[in-house]
Parts: C-alpha cells; sequence; structure tokens
C-alpha cells in the first residue's frame, strides 16, 4: 500500500519519474506531470545535477514520441519496470529486450485513432481531388492567368484497401464506406467481424485497389511491405497513403514509381529519415507531404495525456496499466 | 415523330444546337455533341459566318457552366424552348424571364453531387487538420529547421451545421455521420426524412455548430446569407467550408473575421469575383482556396456528359426532360 499511499497523500519527494527523449520532443506536451512527479529529465536546461543519481533508482520511463529504447537504454537505467510509450506505434522501443528483462509496456493506445483515421481520409480526398495543389495554384495568383490544370479523380465509389485493419483501419474503413467506397483488407489474420473482402498478400490487396491506406504497425514482417510489387499492382492511377511509420514502403521504390507517374500519388505523413524528405517529392503535383503530425490535435494531446497519467498512476497503485501491450 | 426521327435517323442536317458560353469555358468539354447536332458556337475560332442566320431558328441553348442567361440572352435568341444548363447551381440563369417566355430549364441535377460532397469534407479536414498548410511546410523546407507550428484541430466528433440539405447537403450529411459528427441543418423548410436538429435561422445553426458547410443554391433570398451575425456566432474556433456560391457570403466580412483571427478557418472553393480572390487571404494558413474544382472529376464530367445529353435528346424527341426545374 506505500505505493498507494505515494499516489494520494502528498510526501516530501514525489515518486521519480524517468523521461526519455530526443532534443526535438519538448517535454512541454506533459506540463501535468511536474506537479505529481519527480521528473528527470536527462535534457533539462540547465541540467539537472541530481540526474545521474536519482535516475539509476526510477522505476518507470515516460518515452516522449518514438524516443528509440534498446538494450543501451535498459542497462542505463537499471530500476525502470515499466517503459509508459507515448505514440500509438512502438517500433521505436525494443519490445524483446523489455520482455527478456520483465520491463513492462504500454502504448496511446486508442487516444489517437480516430485523428489518425480522419487525416488520413483528408489526404486520400486531398491527393485524389489535388486539394493542396488547388491552393497552391490559387495562392500562386495562377488562377485568372493559367487556364487549365489536373483535374484529378472522384473519390466516392473508389476501391479502398486497408494495410493493418486494427483500431485506426478499422475507423478508416468506416469513414470511407460512408462515401460509397468498397472496402477490402490485408492483416496478419483474417477478422471475424467484418465483411470486407481479406486478402491474405499485399499485392492481391493492391490489384484490387484504387486507394491505399497503410496503417499497420512498423515490425521486422512489416519492414517494406510496401514494395515494388505492391505499387505495380496499384498502378497509375492508383495512390498510396500512409500514416503509419514511413520504413513500412519502400521509400526509394516510390519515389521512382512518384517520378515516373507509375503511380498516381500518395499522401504521406511519414517517411523514411524523418525529418527528410526526399527532394523529389517536393515539386510534385501528385502528392501531399505532411510532417509526421497525424496525431496532432489539442485534442488527442489531452486524451494522450489521460492514459500516460492513467498508467502512471496505475503502476504507482499496483493497479493493472491501462494500456499494457 | 418528326422530331424522333432526327434523332434516330441521320439526316442531311443534324439538329441546330446553339451553345451559349464565356470564352473561359471550353466547348472542348462536350466533345461528344459534334457528332450528333449542328453546334452553333458565337465564339467559334475561325468564326463561324453562318452563325447570325442559324442560331436565330435554334430551339435549344446549352448553357456552359455559369455563364448569365438573362432577358438580353433569351431576345437575341428568339426560337430558343429550352435552356440546358450544365451546372448544379442555376443562379446566372433569369429563371423568371425564363418562365414568361416559357422557356424550360435544366440542371445538371445529381451528376456533381457526390463530388462536391466529397470535396466539402476534404476542405473541412484540410482547413482543420491544416493539412494544405502542412504540405507548404514541408515544401518550404521547414521540417528540419522550426520546430512548431499550429496544431489544428479534431474533426471526428464536431458539430457539423449545414446550410442547403439538398442532394448535396445531404451527401455531406451522411459522410460526416461517419466521423462521428453530429449533423444539424438549415434549409428553406424542416425535412421530415431526416433525423437531424433543423433550424429555421442561420445564425441559431451557427451558434450551435464547429464546421458550417455552405451548399445552398446562391438565390435573392439567400444572397450574403452568411454574414456578420452568423460568423460572430460561429465565433473563434468555427470553421466555413463554401462549395456553393461565393455570394452567399459576405466576402469583405469573412477576410475580415479571418484576418482578425475572428474566425476558426474556412475552405472556400468559389468567391464573390471569381477568378478574383482577396489578396488578404493568399497568406493565411486558416484557408483552404479553391478555384471552384468541386465539381471537378473526369467522372462528375462523364455524368454531366450523360444527363446533357440525355436532356438534349429528349427535347428533340418530345419525352420529358431528365431534370427539368
Amino acid at each position: 500500500m506505500a505505493a498507494a499511499a505515494d499516489e494520494h497523500q502528498p510526501s516530501e519527494t514525489p515518486p521519480l519519474l524517468l523521461v526519455h527523449r530526443l532534443p526535438r520532443f519538448k517535454l512541454s506536451f506533459f506540463p501535468f506531470l511536474q506537479t505529481e512527479y519527480t521528473v528527470l529529465d536527462p535534457l533539462a536546461d540547465p541540467p539537472d545535477p541530481s540526474f545521474p543519481d536519482l535516475s539509476k533508482s526510477a522505476r518507470i520511463m515516460l518515452c516522449v514520441g518514438p524516443t528509440p529504447v534498446g538494450s543501451d537504454e535498459l542497462d542505463r537505467y537499471p530500476a525502470v519496470e515499466c517503459v509508459v510509450g507515448s505514440s500509438a506505434g512502438l517500433n521505436h522501443i525494443d519490445l524483446a529486450a523489455c520482455r527478456r528483462r520483465g520491463v513492462r509496456v504500454t502504448s496511446a493506445g486508442d487516444a489517437f485513432s480516430d485523428d489518425v483515421a480522419d487525416y488520413a481520409v483528408g489526404l486520400a480526398i486531398d491527393v485524389l481531388r489535388r486539394v493542396s495543389a488547388a491552393d497552391r495554384f490559387v495562392r500562386a495568383g495562377s488562377w485568372p492567368v493559367q487556364k487549365e490544370y489536373l483535374l484529378g479523380s472522384k473519390v466516392s465509389g473508389k476501391r479502398v484497401g486497408i494495410v493493418g485493419l486494427g483500431s485506426i483501419g478499422s475507423r478508416v474503413a468506416k469513414r470511407f464506406e460512408a462515401f460509397g467506397c468498397t472496402i477490402a483488407y490485408n492483416s496478419r489474420s483474417m477478422k471475424s467481424h467484418v465483411s470486407y473482402t481479406y486478402y491474405a498478400n499485399v499485392v492481391d490487396l493492391a490489384s484490387n485497389t484504387d486507394i491505399l491506406i497503410v496503417c499497420c504497425a512498423l515490425t521486422n514482417e512489416t519492414y517494406h511491405v510496401i514494395n515494388n510489387d505492391v505499387m505495380t499492382a496499384l498502378g497509375k492511377t492508383g495512390i498510396i497513403v500512409n500514416v503509419g511509420r514511413g520504413a513500412l514502403i519502400d521509400e526509394k521504390e516510390l519515389v521512382e514509381f512518384l517520378v515516373r507517374g507509375e503511380l498516381g500519388g500518395a499522401g504521406l505523413d511519414v517517411f523514411e529519415h524523418e525529418p527528410h524528405v526526399p527532394k523529389e517529392l517536393l515539386t510534385l503535383d501528385s502528392v501531399v507531404l505532411s510532417p509526421h503530425k497525424a496525431v496532432f490535435t489539442p485534442e488527442s494531446f489531452a486524451a494522450l495525456e489521460k492514459v500516460v497519467l492513467g498508467n502512471i498512476q496505475a503502476f504507482f497503485s499496483n493497479e493493472p496499466l491501462l494500456t499494457e501491450i
């Protein structure tokens, strides 16, 4: 019961919370933490002189965004029993290494799913109907001058193929159904609770798809799952939307297909080497480029805050974690 | 039965079809007409010497896009019995003048409705989630350099208000329902076949709305229906999407609200003085600008071709017009 007391009765020293982050992921996303925990931030500015000592005894690590957690990090912080993730995908966390050491891991759960699904639909409409290209056209003052430009392509009624029918993918499906689109999917196994057409193979899915939405987890099995064969199957009028992880697509191939016009277009929120975006894409009207922000709304941050704080509180109270994986 | 014979048995002189268009509306949108009709185009280049004589006896006029048809035009072509419109909105045609002379009028019917509804949803997601702004950000090379930018706002669960629950508006409603949005609407009268909340007054609708979609017909009654009061009711976090006609909104007021940040944003496919776009809008990240292209897909042109040709054929066959208004 000592742990629960940490939580509910303010003590002289609030529980230690180790933060793990890359410099580009601001701690300001988590202002609520400072009031309840002794936050240990290795990137604190000015540096925190107590960090080297205290971090050795921290039992819980908050991993901000896709900051890598592997054996090195786990060695560095030997007392860590739980890694609280703050992203939907956990490919940056070496889950096998965590498992070997008995370190528990939590994800952001469903906190981002609606926002990512909304964004995926938005990117698909934008690519097919050339919304960003139209905006660029108007802002450049071309409307009164130039008379013609690309028509784009209809969204309603198209065949949508979803790679990964999880929390995000099923929300994408629901939205596209309302556009009169037909839905098919690929995932590790067929889902018994949906009537969408299942393809065990992504190439087969792509052959029967106009709009391919990539929203599965990045694992060893799904690395470069969208390859030359898939893009060939999708063809000149097909488009790809990636709201998963950059490395799900063979980006070098993707760029070549887009530059050669052998793929209809792409809406990309993620890239293989973020924040690097292949320069060939920067001048194409057939693509919409986005800086890994499909999850970014004040509402989803509020939902994330709730799940992160809920997991930390549950850990210190010896209660079941909310989103343990 | 002579008229029907015109249609089915090729004769020496195919029926006359008068085209009425502004220079910026290309006749190339209607290549199928040339094979079945004697097309009379006042803007033919080189000019058609037979035009002045033949146009006097043309019984049917194809009005391309929003080219104005008023008493002057009807005086100029005295034999016209039917104006075949090629747009969803018919505010450019003086319907009262047509009625007085017994001239029948057809619209594009539902040919564009899915495309316009898709585009409205795309613009709303784009404005709320800053998709075009994100694309601009990445193309400008700002991602690796700049660390923060506007978060945008969640789409799912928002309150959608639709001004004009016709063929387009009801399709917009259906799509947003799949995003978990609540739907309310304003129209001339309450629709008994839907369960959405009805507001007889646009200000009341706007007071209860996050995303206001404007897709009603432009008439004397709806001119500037989106005015200062409506924008005040919508407020700082509300957004407007206009896929109807520019003059449905008091554009001068809209620009001021947007520049002052008193409205959350706007997705505008139409403007009061097209192709002029107020220059204040060109640098705002809170707006998405589009050159009146919500209807533009190859698929909707094919659907339009079908309805235009169907109306012309029905006219010459003395059969009921497909989309008479």
